[in-house]
Order: C-alpha cells, then sequence, then structure tokens
C-alpha cells in the first residue's frame, strides 16, 4: 500500500487539549502558545471554543485569544461553535474555520446532551448555513466513532450516516473522532474506509487518543487507507475525561516524527513543536506527554 | 496484508526491564513479578542475566530467581549469557532458553565492548555450541538494528550480517531490536524483510522501544510483513539509557492490547498484566508507563 506523500497537521492542543485542563491559563499563554505553534509550520490550529464559559470555563477567554495571536497568511484558526450565538462570536474573533460536531454513539448523544443524534445534527443547520454565507471553511467533529463508553460498540452504519449527515450541510472537512481511545489498526480501517463511501477521503481527518496507546498505530493504519489529514496536541494536552489520569489526545511531536519517518511531509518543525510543548508543559508544571517531545528534550540536555 | 492469528510476546520486563532500574530489586519480588507472568499466560519470560554482578548489580540475584520461581511446564524462562561462565550458571540454574547478543551497529559494538561485530559474536561459538549440546534452546539479540545512537543510520547489510552469522551458530529464534526506539514503521518493514531473507519468518522478533512513541505503530507495521514475535515489557519497565528520562521498552499491556483489538491471539490474560504492572509499579513507587494499563486501572477505579 502506497501512502500519502504530504499529510495535514491539524493541532488542536490550544482547544481541545487545554479544554481539559483543570487550572486557570491565562489568555496570554494560550497566545504565546498559538503563536508558537504557527511559528512551527502548522497550516491549521484550533484556538477557541465560543461555547458558554458557564460549561467550560477554561474557554472564556477565546475572544481575546483571537483577538491577541499573530496569525500567518493561509493558515486556518479554527473554532468550536456549538449554536448561532457561538458561530457569531467566532465570525466576529475572525476564525477562518467554525467546527459543527456530532456523535456517532446514540447513548452518547443521549446521555451528553440529552437528544438524539438526528436531533443533534439538526441543530447546527442554521450554524451550517451562516457559516457558508459567511464564506468561512466549515468542518465537523464526529465524536465517539470507534467506540463509546456507554454502548461500547458503535455501529458503522452510525458513522456513515453522521459522516452524510454533516456533508449534506456542506462541511468542507469532517474528522472521525476515537474519543475514548479504544480503537486499534483494523478497526481504524474498517470505520475510515466506511466513511470515506460517504466523503471524500482528502477531506477526511483522524482524531486518535492515544488512551490505550493505540493512536500512533492508528494513525499508520488510517495512512494506508488514505486518510491525509490527522488531528494532535502538542504535548499531547489534554487528558481523558472517561478515564481519570489516562492519555488523552495523540502527542504532535510522536506523530510528526512517525510522519519524518516516512517521508511524509507536514511542513511543521519538530524542535519547534517540541518547544512550544515545553513552554506549555512548563507553565502547566508538568512533564510533557509527549514521549518523542521527551526523548528529544533529554537528548539536547545531554 | 493478512495479519498473523496467533502472536507469541516474549515479556522481558523481569531482565530487561528491570535491569535498568537504579534501586536494587530483591529477589522475592522479582519471582512475585515471574509468577505473574506466569500466571498471565505468557508463553516466553525473559527471568534472569548471568553476566557479572561487577557489570548488572541489578542482575547478582538471578541464580535466587530462577531457584525461586513457580514453572508453569511448556513456558520458556530465558536467561542472557555473554559467555561461558554465563551459559554454565544458566544450565545450573535451570533455564529453558540462552540468549546471546550482538549489534548491528559496528560503531556501538566498539563503544558498547570494545570489539568489532564479528569478533562480538565470535565470541559466542563456544555458548552456541554449548547450548546446542545441553539441548537448550538458543536466541539471539540483534541490538541498535533500527539506528545507533553513535553512528546514526545502521545499513541493512549490517543486519543481515549478524542474523546470517547468528543462524549459522543454530539460534533457534533472533530477535531485531530497536535499542533506542527510532524507527518507524516503513523503515521496520525494510529492516524486517531483509531479516527475512537470512532467517525464516516466523523464527524472527520485534524488539522495540517506545523512546519515540513509535512501537506500536512498527509492530503493527511488522505484522503486515509476517512477524509473529514480539518482546514487551510489563508497564513499560526499563527506560532508556540513551535518554535519561524517556521511555524504554513499549508496554506489554499496549501490545497486548492491540493484539486483541487486531483479533490475533496471545493466550495472555490483559487483566493479568495489568495488576502485575501495578504490582511491580507499586514496588518502585512511581505510575505504570502503560498507557492501556493506566486507562485499564482508572476504569477500575471508577
Amino acid at each position: 500500500m502506497s501512502l500519502p506523500k504530504k499529510v495535514k497537521i491539524v493541532e488542536v492542543g490550544p482547544r481541545d487539549g487545554l479544554q481539559n485542563e483543570k487550572g486557570e491559563v491565562p489568555a496570554e499563554v494560550k497566545i504565546e502558545l498559538v503563536n508558537r505553534l504557527t511559528d512551527a509550520g502548522f497550516p491549521n490550529i484550533e484556538a477557541a471554543s465560543f461555547v458558554s464559559p458557564k460549561w467550560v470555563p477554561q474557554m472564556a477567554t477565546s475572544k481575546e485569544v483571537m483577538a491577541g495571536i499573530s496569525r500567518k497568511p493561509g493558515v486556518i484558526y479554527s473554532a468550536l461553535t456549538p449554536n448561532m450565538q457561538g458561530f457569531e462570536a467566532a465570525l466576529a474573533a475572525g476564525a477562518n474555520e467554525v467546527v459543527i460536531f456530532g456523535a456517532a454513539s446514540e447513548a452518547f448523544s443521549q446521555k451528553n446532551i440529552n437528544c438524539s443524534i438526528a436531533e443533534s445534527i439538526e441543530r447546527f443547520v442554521p450554524v451550517a448555513k451562516a457559516a457558508k454565507d459567511a464564506g468561512l471553511r466549515l468542518r465537523a467533529s464526529v465524536s465517539t466513532a470507534f467506540g463509546c463508553p456507554y454502548q461500547g460498540e458503535v455501529p458503522l452504519d452510525s458513522v456513515a450516516y453522521v459522516v452524510g449527515r454533516m456533508r449534506d450541510l456542506g462541511c468542507d472537512e469532517i474528522d472521525i473522532a476515537d474519543t475514548i481511545g479504544v480503537s486499534t489498526p483494523r478497526k481504524t480501517q474498517a470505520v475510515m474506509e466506511r466513511a470515506i463511501k460517504e466523503f471524500r477521503a482528502n477531506g477526511l481527518a483522524g482524531h486518535f487518543h492515544d488512551t490505550y496507546g493505540q493512536a500512533l498505530a492508528n494513525i499508520y493504519a488510517a495512512l494506508e487507507v488514505g486518510i491525509e489529514i490527522f488531528h494532535s496536541s502538542v504535548s499531547g494536552l489534554g487528558g481523558c475525561p472517561y478515564a481519570k489520569g489516562a492519555t488523552g489526545n495523540v502527542a504532535t511531536e510522536d506523530v510528526i516524527y512517525m510522519m519524518n519517518g516516512l517521508g511524509i511531509e507536514t511542513g511543521v518543525d519538530l524542535d519547534k513543536v517540541v518547544d512550544a510543548g515545553q513552554f506549555i508543559s512548563n507553565f502547566l508544571g508538568r512533564k510533557a506527554a509527549s514521549r518523542a517531545g521527551n526523548a528529544i528534550a533529554a537528548k539536547r540536555a545531554g
């Protein structure tokens, strides 16, 4: 199987990663983090979430962050938008891409947002329309696509249904997320191959968590079936809300290390990502969760 | 590509893992660890090293450990034997398999044991002969096969040379080791495919380190080219002597989790491995280094 020559790495640390941090991270720290990631060469950075601060206090500074970052032309700065209020805020803040979301697991949808998958997607119709009208990129995130903390197995048909609905809403990109990190390589390929039947392969992204240490193997397996976009979080920021103390988002440093080894172009400077990882880990007062990041830092220290 | 239906997992934690631990681990703790691993179902456990205690003080208890463990019929208990003195000790201790070793990197060989690769293998000729004469299994470990801390790249020809020499010494099994954890999946496949030209695929083992987070991806890639034996270390015991604070041997729990997900039989009970990992991590006074192990333990704790 031939692998893609080039992939897009979407850095989600500033939003998906930091969102799960308990302690407050001030806007200026987030701004420096985003600036460092911009400088490292990421083409797409998930920088903000315009959700009610009542639900996610860590994201209350999103407006300030979006106003404070130094943007590089061509880089997409994404913001999560749960509703029209969030969309208006993201638009005003100059987000280049808004992100809507839905679970592939019916049980997860019911437990998390108290409505069915179909209803949850219906709620995004106005956001999707407004995004297209405003000329913004639209991305959808399909959570629990590889397994669910409540129902366990998630049928491929459910994944296909959500991907199809998101496609019909006009999404430019759809990420298929292993929210609880339970997938293994062949499962990953089966889910991705099913998603590819609903949406073009080069518009699909793999969003893998490393909860069970499987993320890199899953990313490699996804590359083999033609996936060209991957999400990752600098220094493995994030953790897992479903298993305290467990690992969350796959660490960007590990992903870039693998892509470099595979000869797959990312445009990202690994050393600068390691620096950004050290910066935010130092702020958070803990060791970075990236294995490659720690190994490179250890080698530098001699 | 079809994957093997069944693989052999060689648990190396008690030797290769603990060997790198600074603090003394008493024989009774090692014995309980080996017994727990036996009970978990491993068909092969690297339990001892009959090397001079001057060089590896942690292994000074090897005789006591081998005498104290409860053996299960059919399980192979392996011991590292650097020379004839070590071989005699391993034989007396009732090892089922002795392990000889050599680097694929000339620079590593020179730096580590102050002789050429060819000379280093020559020294094992009497050990190999004695092992065959005594009816013991003979395994060879080929270190730095995917990269070297001193010379960087290691030519495929060097790997092929060492594998061929070890084959000629009568080895039953040969493991190809990524001593510093630098390989990525396609590199892994290239090295393994070259090794397969020198030795039967089902006698080759992959020994991967997770220093850069790549081990699981490498194991998956090795499965794709037909490798059916893998080494791993419970709770990721070991660390990396070449990068302080970095990760070492791939964690057994992560490997078993992946094999279970792939539907590949190992005969190993993951829950019992997690227990064994918690046991030794508690003794060492630190969090287990296995992602799957920590996630499963976190789920148990609720």
